[in-house]
């Protein structure tokens, strides 16, 4: 048992003042709030004031009970956490709430907490003392989907002083529940470039972000919502099974439709969008497209349907085949069929995970190098299904990008 | 008693999946939740799924009960509401939180639930089909407070384009509690000068949003600091009057020298930042300052002391002269004294105000006239110290700036 587990065993009254000498409050908190806050061995200690509920825990990772003070605040102290980005939870009485204590993420669907375990000695994603771009909002109405969408656009740090200079593209999605603000509020995507513009690793490019949720009047938009969340405030006649049901096909589910609509809307749309708007190279090899999850299975689903437009695709935890397994031959319509023909195409295929989620992403770039399909293959050490493994990604597959 | 409220009194099984028929889910909340939802007469429904809660409300306005029904789901329709933007909370056994069904907004220092209650026929402040100007999220380091900071900046539609036109600047300041975002998400400052540049009746200009939270190291930042919220975290040594106080003085608290280091940031690191990266007009008579609550009385405190460098300056629900009573010959230390002098500086001074905020603006703005002081007074009807108020001066100040 570590020593602080066993003060807090035996009921020390003065532990948590003790103790909050070396736990740093987490940087993504509220002004002025000391918890949750982080101890040099990355265990994290939380705090509620509660007094009059019966049960509180922390999720993240797994659920972690709350004990009750005698002063009515709810503490618990979590074991090392891995390093990066984390989304968690409370749950008050059975309510799953965000921590007020913290800034909210928009992630599975709702504004949940989060938490930035420190990763000692690194930067890349740190504001760091270099030429620093834009991140602009950009409203724009889709004849696809008949509404007014948000994207974000990453200009690097010369688009505004270097004016007859146009620029490739990056075109960057995000995971399911999250939305088209996670790549620059989670994933840090402006400082990773800025450091690696000023390093001369990465060539400047504009990166567009925008939103998966993507469907025309009519079409299921269920798959984009929060489950467990939503059903907090869902009348009982549509509970799951009801109207919560995803189902199968066209802008619905994981069906063989999957995404759609939404690559209709990217090329009817967004992408003109894009090349009206701001100052772009044309052209296919001067347009990347990459993805993380959900995000990564929509540029699988996206970009090799549509070689002629894009001459770079990125995995992060995205893609591992299809279903039923890779085959060389029928895979993705057979585009990987003719080996030396993609490979002329494709520039890079990039294909990233965390080591913690499984083999099935370098069992799928093996397959690929087996049928002579040239792929990178990225782990990123000690990291799952979160954002420090594709904050990790995209500090390796920008370089590769446009060169 | 109104028809819906008798159902609900009668226990009617029925009535809620009957009532949303015409209650309209709210269009910030998260995808696919039904609830909060607004009825055609602004009453608002609340849901929450919190079975082993034993007491929930919400927080609009005043604290509205929610009644637990057989299944475990509270809900709760409260009154007709005003129009606009209004923060609300949900308290679970004595716990303040976000609902989890809505997205969050930061105000009171924290990231909290949001409403919107639709006005009909009102499209100033809704994204339509004219150009659109671009929010930049900007980082730049501050050598007063010694932190990296970051600002948004709107460029108006045409910025891009006209790569050789330069632009006025309207700097535009959040409230108590909220932060460098609060104009864009709550406030829609886009939309609103889109739609007044398209319709001729402002003039293209940049609009930069800061944090109006600077302190220099070993000042104190609790002044920015969620009250209530905060304490649910706060550990019991650290209790109100302890280190969450905020003393008088510089850089905490409103004392005489409220602002002091905001100014000197802004003066010293924000403003240089803006001119050396975009291409602003330069000089007092293409330079606005203005700002809501909080960041009126931090415009006053700057604009007055520095009017070399302003010629416009604005107050939304602001100031009201501020503390003793105005005195013209005394009051921002004797800059009102000579009334001919001020005019021949000051282009425009606006004071905006709620109706329902009290008398306090329109008092000031009168013994300004009497002063000899010119000035414009704006009544927003009908609205409170909110969003809707501070969008409607907005709306009516920018057409009045750089003319």
């Amino acid at each position: 048992m570590k020593p602080t587990f066993l003060l807090a065993a035996l009921g020390c009254g003065l532990c948590f003042g003790q103790a909050a000498d070396d736990c740093k409050p987490s940087t993504l908190n509220i002004p002025g709030a000391q918890y949750p806050c982080v101890y040099p061995d990355n265990r994290v200690a939380f705090r509620l004031a509660a007094p009059d509920a019966q049960k509180v825990q922390v999720r993240l990772g797994g659920a972690h009970d709350m004990t009750r003070g005698a002063d009515g605040m709810w503490s618990v102290t979590i074991p090392p956490q891995v390093v990066g980005f984390h989304y968690y939870t409370l749950v008050v009485d059975g309510v799953t709430i965000a921590d007020p204590a913290t800034r909210t993420f928009f992630g599975s669907g709702w504004d949940n907490s989060g938490i930035e375990i420190p990763e000692q000695g690194v930067d890349y994603y740190s504001a760091r003392d270099v030429p620093h771009g834009d991140v602009r909002q950009r409203w724009y109405f889709s004849k696809v989907t008949g509404k007014w969408r948000r994207c974000y656009v990453y200009t690097p740090p010369d688009y505004d002083s270097n004016v007859k200079a146009r620029y490739p593209v990056l075109y960057l999605l995000h995971g399911w529940g999250e939305n088209e603000q996670g790549w620059h509020i989670q994933g840090h995507v402006d400082f990773i470039l800025d450091n690696l513009i000023a390093a001369k690793k990465a060539r400047p490019m504009l990166i567009v972000m925008d939103n998966l949720n993507a469907v025309k009047p009519g079409e299921d938009a269920s798959l984009f919502a929060a489950r467990g969340v939503v059903a907090q405030a869902r009348p009982p006649q549509a509970a799951p099974g009801g109207r919560g049901a995803a189902p199968a096909g066209r802008g619905g589910g994981f069906g063989p439709n999957f995404g759609a609509t939404f690559t209709e809307m990217m090329l009817t749309d967004l992408i003109p969008m894009i090349e009206r708007t701001y100052r772009v190279l044309p052209g296919r090899e001067n347009r990347a497209m990459a993805g993380l999850s959900m995000g990564g299975m929509q540029t699988f689903t996206t970009a090799l349907a549509n070689l002629d437009k894009f001459a770079y695709i990125g995995g992060f935890s995205g893609s591992s085949g299809g279903r039923g397994g890779f085959d060389p031959k029928t895979s993705s319509n057979g585009v990987f069929a003719d080996a030396a023909a993609f490979n002329k195409k494709v520039k890079v295929l990039f294909l990233g995970i965390g080591s913690v989620e499984g083999p099935g992403t370098k069992t799928f770039s093996e397959a690929l190098t087996q049928a002579g399909i040239h792929n990178v293959y990225f782990e990123s050490p000690g990291t799952a299904h979160e954002w420090l493994t594709w904050r990790r990604c995209l500090n390796d597959f920008a370089p590769r990008l446009f060169q």
